[in-house]
């Protein structure tokens, strides 16, 4: 059983979608001004307790459970040498995150998160994008269902990434559709390409963009043609979180282009989720302005597996601990305003 | 037994600091490469590493022993109307670190990290600095002193902060003084003066600026003037932390401010500490930029009590972490570049 039988059923899906807690927000606001400090003065920690607030339905929020999804796909357009990597480091560094050798697990413990990695067909790459749609129907929702499927019930926070060799080229292609400029706005070197393989990559796009130029009006339909199944997972649970009502954290520039689409469905699709770093790949800063977002961090990381949204996962600890834990004025017996 | 006899001494001191460990950070930043990650990916990450494994003098560093160290002190200023608090909140304040209800008191516990707060005669507040010195030599020695002997042997990393009400005007004082510009570029809303306490603060800082101007080319004589027993505090403990190579991080304006004498009396003097993150407070964004360096974080934040540090230490836990867990390429049987 799936939760939507087709594109159209998803893109309904998409369009109803439902709010956060504009009780427990306001709530959490009031508790920020009665702590033992100066109004404002814990600056965006405070303003991501009222955000998990407002998502989680409770003037104060928990982070008992802290789930890290990782999900991992392979791209057919690596043949065209966008990529500094062989496609098999897909696979190699999924083995990795199962041993505990990657960046990923180092960071889920200093943070006290799960770590989930969810691989998908890796060996059955998509399509080359500029030869044919990345992937059929089918094989879109499939991907879309899986990342849907992944949440678990309780989850108090949710931070995402995804791991592909040539995925930023996929990325790049899908926030061109969605948000215009063509390859060179959104192209960059993902895990280090040089300048020929940055002018491949750009051309790759480019190419992808005017092959499918019919289809790019629909922002699900951009996502098939020019996107992949670790995308398409995540967009998956990037729906389903805001179901739950499950604050999110995106990781860089593939994570965030892959919930892209939602937004563009509906504007309010993304306030469940935050960026959490802005990546030092070339395109991330350009789509968190089209998406309106300050991301939390910025740390110059451009490494994908959700190490940024996992990096962040501390700071969202301190703006919990911070409001859950600190004496009002009152309690402490400090002297309120002169 | 105190460190140094006077002011010559003291400064004496400051000129001969033992360097970094150029071996420990060059074994570092080769280990960074061999790492299952394309190269330089980790961004910051990687360069707080080899920071801290340059002043820990070994290649991988650890953070097994973490101390917050945060200084009181009153200020005599405050008769002046420059805050929106009164004076006794400094020492209630105290009391709420005692009693954990504070912001540093929940950040401490989140990051794993020791506290120690000391309270500098909180009785005998500085002299107004626009009617004389702040302290005098043996007063000032003093709290330097103090700060100098407050590390303990063996910490891994030190992170500073402060609490006292009315030190964003000496703060601003003294960056003035040492970086030139006047009141007007280094006043702000502290803990939120409004309009007219701007104003008073600011004609406080200019007329210190004036009263003191002959003692103003001298560093160490300007933090004696302009500054108060917590800046003074930190700056012995900047100093002491050099002395035994443990690495440094420096909160927001004012604490950043106390440790800056050191930097225009010696240029290296700072490069065992990080200003941990860019604070809200208006003067200390120029004086990040006066120091060279760009901050960790940029939260918003402008409360002090070493909050920001505290936050900011996470991020270090997070490098330390990469560093020493991942496994290499080789470990893992992961191809390296195409």
């Amino acid at each position: 059983m799936t939760h939507f039988r087709d594109l159209a059923d998803l893109r309904d899906l998409c369009r109803a979608l439902p709010d956060g807690d504009d009780h427990a927000s306001a709530a959490a606001r009031a508790r920020q001004t009665s702590l033992t400090k100066p109004p404002g003065s814990l600056g965006r920690l405070e303003e991501l307790a009222v955000w998990l607030a407002r998502w989680q339905r409770r003037a104060i929020p928990s982070l008992g459970s802290v789930e890290i999804l990782v999900f991992a796909g392979n791209h057919g357009v690596v043949a065209r040498g966008v990529s500094a990597y062989p496609a098999e480091v897909t696979a190699q560094m999924v083995a990795n995150f199962a041993a505990g050798g990657a960046a990923i697990n180092q960071l889920a413990a200093t943070v006290g998160a799960k770590l989930r990695v969810v691989a998908l067909d890796l060996a059955v790459p998509t399509c080359d994008m500029t030869e044919a749609p990345a992937l059929n129907e089918a094989d879109f929702l499939a991907a879309v269902e899986t990342g849907f499927a992944s949440i678990a019930a309780g989850t108090d926070l949710l931070a995402l990434g995804e791991m592909g060799i040539g995925n930023t080229t996929a990325a790049a292609a899908l926030t061109a559709a969605l948000f215009g400029g063509g390859g060179r706005r959104w192209v960059g070197r993902g895990t280090g390409v040089d300048e020929a393989g940055l002018l491949r990559k750009q051309a790759a796009i480019d190419a992808a963009l005017s092959r499918h130029a019919p289809l790019l009006h629909d922002p699900l339909l951009a996502a098939m043609a020019l996107g992949g199944r670790e995308l398409a997972a995540i967009l998956g649970a990037v729906l389903a979180a805001r179901l739950q009502s499950t604050p999110v954290l995106l990781d860089g520039f593939v994570c965030t282009a892959a919930a892209a689409p939602l937004r563009r469905i509906e504007t309010r699709a993304l306030e469940h989720a935050r960026i959490a770093h802005r990546s030092a790949e070339a395109g991330h800063t350009a789509l968190t302005v089209a998406l309106g977002q300050e991301p939390i961090l910025d740390l110059a990381m451009r490494l994908g597996e959700a190490s940024g949204a996992a990096v962040a996962i501390g700071i969202l600890r301190a703006a919990v601990a911070c409001h859950a834990g600190m004496a009002t004025f009152a309690e402490a017996g400090v002297h309120d305003r002169a």
